[in-house]
């Protein structure tokens, strides 16, 4: 009979959490499992920045931890007892434990470990959840090509380590940001990016511009504020940038606490996981043959309409163009030749 | 032998342009064409809102108007001499003829029109760049889906028009803005938006709230400013944002002059078509298996690397979160129970 302790939520932070924020309690073990749960003893806990978010009592992509809640965390774990065929004792799995010494879990929330092929805690790095965000966001969003720059904020963390070295095995060139010259160092020597910066420097945007002398294809964000603002100038036609994080905003509180339009916009782009896609109508002409065939028919039958606006006389082109800025044309506007 | 009468640009505006932007020159018609030209009489000039940023000495994606050249537009017109085998005398054709009664063109940017297929001025709206421009933001970066709600500001202009009816067509809930009681009344009765809205009421962001009610899936963006703003905290997880044009920022003049953060980013985002896409790594979750194929053979052999930054002891937990907020952590941070 053993106690189980865990650190719960004491209270919502507003800006920087404290370790008064989280009490330890201690609680009994509970002794009975349901059909499908196994008692896991935890061996690893994951720490990520997206625990903050879930401190502060708003709307996101998952619900608050509630006041008095075990934290939020995954896990890697040992099965002490299973009610589910497929998980006996002794098993290693990794799993939304939390922040405590044991957790009874459903199993269809586990994978199950095996320590012979990598060491366990890689199961919450490189091959765990940041490892798959980098593989996501870089592969399936950034898709970058040989020969293009790839910047990464946090390049030394578990995600943007990841970002780097998956960049370079594509053939790109890898730019890190980091903060203080020992990660920096790292970089370059154990990471292998091609460049190394320190967002403390406060000339990152002309070493970032002297660091990409072919501009950004990819940028992968998990940082926001001055690396963004640093970043966006040298970004390239068609560069890709994935946001997956926003660690230097986290400690903002909830979203209208000291948030500019930007950063509202940012934190939009994360949570609600939007697009947006600038474009020119050329960048699609491969489409332009279907477009006719799907709309000419429609518009022949009057389907589809477009009002226009023609003016006569091409001595009048000028004050034409001023009024569809202003809003006075009504329709598509046509300068109409003698 | 004809003269060719031609708006040239006189200078360059800071903000809203005047007619004394521009300039009316009378200048002799070429007699000799190239091989491989032809001179074209124009018919039909659309004006088009990407001409404002033409006339600025900006780097976008063309190159601006020199002082003192024939202002750029598309045209309908009519062949009058040919140097080419596939253009006769009398063919119509659809090119960038400019501001100007003649043009000689090369025929490599030419496309011959059927007079007969559809009205002449068509292939310079619902069938020409603008109707193809709606179709390719909304179709190919927008993907709307039956029930959905698309949002689309400017929505009696002729691209504005094009979104909102094929966004119909493909079973969408349409909501229309647009200037004044007019333009709002031709968005319902003709165009059959289900709503419409007029940008000048102050109330624009309560009643684009009220005529979304299930959130906005695709917002269709070619206005920025307090539209964007309006539409911001209505869009659902996933939402698309294709930006096609920024009118009510093109008076601002250059880049720096003027601009926000904001205005400058989305400005970027169109000029340079950057993609910006929030995720999180569970919106991948189809690709876990592939990424675990590929990278677990590159973390055993050390290719790829993520530094541990492993903290010993439960109890460390709170602190240990509090350091990776501030960015104290160097690699991923992993709590060690005992």
């Amino acid at each position: 009979m053993t106690d189980n302790r865990k650190w719960v939520l004491a209270r919502r932070p507003a800006a920087e959490p404290s370790v008064a924020d989280f009490r330890l309690e201690v609680t009994p073990l509970p002794q009975q499992l349901a059909p499908g749960e196994v008692l896991v003893r935890t061996k690893f806990l994951s720490l990520d920045p997206y625990m903050r978010w879930r401190m502060n009592d708003a709307k996101s992509y998952a619900r608050p931890v509630a006041l008095g809640e075990v934290m939020v965390g995954t896990t890697v774990g040992e099965v002490l007892r299973s009610e589910s065929a497929d998980y006996a004792p002794g098993d290693l799995v990794v799993g939304a434990g939390g922040w405590q010494e044991y957790a009874v879990l459903p199993v269809a929330g586990l994978r199950k470990l095996d320590a012979a092929a990598a060491p366990l805690p890689t199961a919450l790095g490189s091959l765990g959840m940041p490892g798959f965000t980098a593989y996501a966001g870089l592969m399936k969003i950034g898709q970058p090509k040989a020969g293009e720059t790839v910047v990464v904020a946090a390049a030394t963390g578990s995600v943007g380590a990841m970002v780097g070295q998956l960049a370079r095995l594509q053939g790109c060139r890898t730019v890190a940001i980091a903060g203080g010259a020992e990660k920096c160092a790292y970089a370059l020597e154990t990471l292998k990016f091609d460049a190394a910066l320190d967002h403390r420097d406060p000339a990152l945007a002309e070493k970032l511009a002297a660091a990409c002398p072919q501009g950004i294809d990819v940028y992968f964000e998990n940082v926001g504020g001055k690396v963004w603002d640093a970043v966006i100038p040298l970004l390239n036609d068609f560069a890709r940038i994935p946001v997956c994080g926003l660690i230097s905003q986290y400690n903002l509180g909830n979203a209208a606490d000291g948030a500019t339009p930007m950063t509202a916009l940012m934190r939009d782009v994360l949570v609600k996981r939007l697009l947006l896609r600038g474009f020119i109508v050329t960048d699609f002409v491969e489409y332009r043959d279907e477009f006719l065939r799907y709309a000419t028919p429609l518009v022949a039958d009057g389907t589809l309409q477009v009002r226009e606006d023609i003016v006569d006389g091409m001595e009048n082109t000028p004050e034409a163009f001023i009024g569809l800025l202003a809003g006075r044309n009504f329709g598509k506007l046509i300068v109409r030749f003698a």
